[in-house]
């Protein structure tokens, strides 16, 4: 599946694109003054603006720039959050970051784009729902201003949907092993009313790692369960 | 349609589930006391936690719920509302209920898994949006938490979609008899975002009964209008 | 495609009706007290309300009931935005209007069906999302009221989904024309967490007119680098 379109485009903006999770990436050079006033960005200091805009998944998208503004000299401004997934129940994404040079944002979007087929390795759906698993040894910028975790140390999302599918995830992956919970979120707190349930946990990086992989074992078993059908995975899971 | 898993899983858990509004099921039997602390529960005072978590239809699994309850010594702790019905113009659900015993909190789960054939009896669907109508002689616990409904009063439903066939339905609701509104939801006001317009109405049981059956007749009319089919309902209607 | 029913329903308050946006238009000729008490309006004067209620599609309705309210002695009461679209990435739309004679708020319910396959002309679709444009030379009460534009000048609305390429729209249309921001609206920030990232620009209306042609422009290059396809609408683009 090599569904990258790369900047043949006549359109300067145009950075990269892929099927997954439908996600665009795109690079402003100068943006617009007014624009960037109104625009709900941490700072306002950089004028070179990068942009993630996805219809699903938002922490394949979230985890990806995680690892591109490591590699560059970029910062993460704004992580907003559609209920969209095209009919699912989830969310989509936009993430806009900022630089100093047009060439530094445009690599960092690429980056991210580059990490998606990783991302979404842990991605497992099926018609009744689906379950997301996510995994850093050490969380930057994008996953700090995403979902409050402390940078620098290991971070770890356990999700279910619908979302009672993600309580039950969350109290397996707590009882694992010794993790601090940042928050869990549910419909009616903390997510854009997405049918989700999601453990946003932080710690050693071998507990928190092994509180997400329980997780995903009982997750995988409660939607197997409710679809009547296994549900699976588009790539290769990356949290082992 | 004999839909019901039951508990040969390998996952404790898990209780029931079923293909109405893709309905699940669960009980926890002793929630870890970190993950308690982050749901966002009316009490923390139990330690077994049921879970009925749905894509489809909040009505029905409240309704249920409500019966459970009653039938049962538990006790219900939160209802969330996602936005969702895999595309549709309402909402999923996130029931959780407290107990002091599992057997008594599964029995609750599964006595509501039982009675969704019966509250899915007045939604009625249509390509072009749906209708739902609730009706019980005496509101309990569910249908308190979530609609704000006098205990051990008569309470009514009458719920269009898209959102302005709710109105007409709700006034002619209201003009059929005497009943007291309790509140009327709309898209940007009491839901979450859902493409429905909701009447919430208690009072006088034949009177709350008569209300929702006129409000039905109009809603019937109006979405086999719009969609040029007549709505279908897939199980047989309980509201008489 | 003619698809508008018209009222031989046996239900009074059925308008008409289209398949455009699934929308739907009624009358309610004397609404009742109760009712009016709990509905979001801006004033509770009127006792004849008018409904036009859809699934997909808000800005269409909205510049619609514009012309519509220009046209007839009735007023704009509310605006409401449902997240719906069917399972697509943006808003369906509550519009309610008030009147004194139920000629009058027919009419313009009516009038409002009729405008749609013009306000529907710069809908653009992809599998991937859809761009949205409207424009008006002199605003009235439902693009006031539902967008904050200053009544009696030019409005344009630049509109795109996912919301990352409504962001290069934006930067584009501001960069190309000198009009007044209104506002940035994008998934977390100014919409019921539609996909969308959509500008809300005011002021002279040549170059209102030239803003929101540049952003439809890069609109089409970007939603077609991301689904691999060519955007359509479904009728003549109006802007011009």
């Amino acid at each position: 599946m090599n569904n990258f379109l790369n900047s043949t485009s006549v359109v300067p903006e145009f950075v990269g694109s892929t099927e997954l999770g439908d996600t665009i990436g795109m690079c402003i050079p100068a943006v617009d003054a007014m624009l960037l006033d109104k625009l709900q960005v941490s700072t306002k200091k950089y004028s070179v603006i990068g942009i993630l805009s996805s219809r699903t998944g938002a922490g394949p998208q979230i985890l990806a720039m995680d690892e591109a503004v490591k590699a560059t000299n970029t910062e993460v401004l704004d992580v907003e959050w559609p209920r969209d997934t095209k009919g699912g129940a989830g969310h989509g994404v936009l993430i806009l970051i900022g630089g100093n040079d047009p060439s530094d944002v445009r690599q960092a979007i690429s980056v991210a784009l580059e990490n998606l087929p990783r991302t979404f390795g842990d991605i497992y759906n099926s018609p009744a729902g689906h379950l997301e698993l996510q995994f850093t040894a050490s969380a930057a910028g994008a996953v700090h201003m995403a979902f409050g975790a402390p940078i620098g140390k290991a971070y770890g999302l356990i999700c279910g949907a619908p979302s009672g599918i993600g309580v039950v995830m969350a109290d397996t992956a707590i009882k694992t092993a010794g993790v601090e919970v940042i928050k869990f979120a549910s419909p009616s707190h903390g997510t854009s009313f997405s049918n989700e349930g999601a453990l946003h946990i932080s710690g050693d990086s071998g507990a928190v790692r092994q509180a997400v992989i329980a997780g995903r074992e009982v997750g995988l078993k409660l939607l197997g369960q409710l679809g009547g059908v296994e549900p699976k995975n588009d790539f290769p899971a990356y949290i082992k």
